[in-house]
This record gives structure tokens, sequence and C-alpha cells, in this order.
């Protein structure tokens, strides 16, 4: 039988672990081996998406209620996946997303106690059946990931969630692990404490253990 | 007893019903009788809720999934409600509200289409308890309202609503009745067909059978 849809891989992780640059050269194998496929972002992926975006991260005088910042993530969500996720999955790419719901249970859920309830309602009211099938946990200890993150944005303006303390990205980065044992057979954890080319090579592994590339 | 919060009274009804006009007059007559209070919207009400306001009604290429348009209405008014509606209440202000939860079901719900138990768990969900003291619902039929809302916007930008067909509105004017009929305490409907002075007449004919003024 042919597969018709696309994969869907998520990367996730706190700050600093170096997502972006294994989503690239992870980008950059999959045009190597001709499997086709989009690089996406969340929150974010569209131009509306991206508006939504920007609401949630700047920085402003008026306090964010912790509600209002969790229905925003899932509102650019409703968004990207009808305007971008689905039609590419439909179209058979696969499509590898910088962040996506895991993300909402560990920064909105673990980091500002809004229920897992709440949360899988939303999750299910916005994306279906929806789910990542796929997800490449990238891992260190919050001292190293902030310590990169900071290196990396030396003198440039840090978002709503860059401006948190380490207490917080603690909160974060339990909350990812407890994803991870919750759901061992989609969520692969990659520690991310490596060169980036061993964390490469191990995405790798992971791929190839799962037949998805050989 | 002394009353320690202020009334929180909604006002609600279709394009071209006259809502602005009978806000204004009764925040007059408000003042008159030295009755602190706030006017204020939906969407929107403080800076961020009137951002996030701006990406619900303005019109764009890409298409606004009818999710998003839900779960965007409740982040404004997460945003209200705690910086603007919850401050005033407990500091004894009424708030004299154009448009909130009502207006939800009717055009969310009844006109686009989305289930009412998903709006019932996102009200419970951002409101916890908080529900209009009254509101005042002004009806008119279809065809009058959009005639009245074409002619006072003659020329100018009609947001993303405002383009809507008739039939649309039509849904919206029966989601609005039907919140009517359930909720009769505490939904007055105004017919709001007569002139501005007559409707303004039955306005306070309902707070004085409330004993709210006298």
């Amino acid at each position: 039988m042919t597969r018709t849809s696309g994969r869907f891989l998520t990367v996730e992780g706190i700050e600093g672990v170096g997502k972006s640059t294994q989503v690239a050269k992870l980008s950059t194998v999959l045009a190597h081996r001709n499997i086709a496929h989009v690089v996406t972002r969340e929150p974010g992926g569209t131009a509306l998406a991206e508006n939504i975006r920007d609401l949630v991260l700047s920085p402003r005088a008026e306090t964010m209620p912790p509600a209002a910042e969790l229905l925003l993530m899932f509102a650019a969500r409703a968004v990207h996946l009808a305007n971008h996720i689905e039609p590419n999955l439909n179209a058979g790419r696969w499509v590898v997303c910088d962040r996506f719901t895991d993300a909402t249970y560990a920064y909105q859920g673990a980091g500002r106690g809004m229920s897992q309830a709440d949360i899988g309602y939303l999750e299910s009211f916005v994306q279906g059946a929806r789910r990542p099938d796929l997800t490449l946990l990238l891992d260190v200890p919050v001292d190293l990931g902030l310590a990169r993150s900071r290196q990396r944005d030396a003198g440039g303006a840090r978002d709503r969630f860059e401006r948190e303390r380490g207490e917080f990205f603690e909160r974060v980065r339990e909350g990812y692990l407890l994803r991870a044992r919750a759901e061992p057979d989609r969520v692969a954890v990659i520690d991310a404490a490596a060169s980036v080319d061993e964390v490469a090579a191990r995405i790798m592994q992971v791929l190839e253990s799962k037949s998805w590339i050989s």
C-alpha cells in the first residue's frame, strides 16, 4: 500500500538545546534523500499565526493572564494546522515542526500551572486525532541551555519566555520529560549536551530505528 | 449589608441595533445618578485585548478557521476580565460592556457552527462563575439592522463580520433569542426597531423593574 500522508515530526526542548540547528541539519538530510518536506515552527508557521506569536512573545506593560496565553497558543495552532500542516501532510510531504503541543504541556502546563485536563480538552478541540508521529525531545540541564541561549542572544531583546527565571525552566524541562515517560513510543529523548554532530547522529539513529530513513 | 461589588451589565445584538448609542445614553443616566461605572466593549477593552480584536476583525487573505476565531475571542475575554472588568467590579463600579459571551454563543456558535458544549467549556475555563448580572438584548429584524449598519458605515471599511451575508445574521439573531429564552431572568429582550428615545426608555424600565435605579 502506498503511503499517501506525510510524516509529522516535532522537535522540542527548552531554550538553548539547539533545536534550530538540528532542524536545519535534519532538513538537509531529508533533502539529500529526496524526501519532500517543509520546516515550520510554533507558535507561528503562517502569516496569521505569526501575528498571534508576536502577541504572545512580545514583552509589554500589560499582564498576560496564563489562560489567555494558553488560548492564544491553541488559536495559533488551529491556524497553523488548517492552513499549513494538514495541507502539507495530505500532499504527502513530511512536516518538521520546531515545537508543538508538548511545548504547551511543558510551558503553559508545568511552567505556568495550567491544568493537564484543560490543555487536553483544547488539544482535542483544535487537533481532533492529529498527533505527531514522532517527537525528538532535545534535553539538556537548564543551566547549560540558558547559558547557550544567553550567549547566542547576547545584546538582543529577550522575549516573554526568555525573561523567565531558572526555576521556571526547571519546571518546563520536567514537564517535557514527563511527556516522554508517558509516551515513550512517540517521544525520543536525546541528550543534547553533546556536540552538534553527535546530536545529529543520534537523531539519525532514531529515524533509522523506525525505518523512516535508511 | 453593603453591596461591595459593582453590577455587570452587558448590551448585545447584531449589527445596526444601536448598541453604541444606547450604551452612551445609559452611561449619561448612571453619571447623573452618581453611579460609578466604566463603559467597555468586546472583543477588546484593554490595549492587549484590542490587539487581539484587530486580529479577529481585520479582513485578510489567509482564512481564519472558526476554532481559531473562537479561541481568540476567549483569549481577549480572559485579558479583559483579569485586567479591566474584575478590578472595576471589585472596586464597586458598574461595568457596562458592549457585547460579551452571549455574542460568542450567537456569532461563533449559531453563526459559525461551533458547538454549545465547546463554548460552554471555554466560558467556565475563562470566566469561572462570572456571568453578567443583566443583559440587554437589543433586537431588530436582520434587514433593518443591516440597512442601518450600512447607512452608518457608508464608505468605510467593513470588518470580517460586517462582510457576512444576511443568512449569517439570521442565525446570529436566532442564537441571541435562544439565549434569552433559556435565561429570561438575566436577558431582557428589547425591541430596538423603535426610536432611540423609546428604546432608552425601555432600558430604564428594565433597570427600574430590578430596583437597580429608581
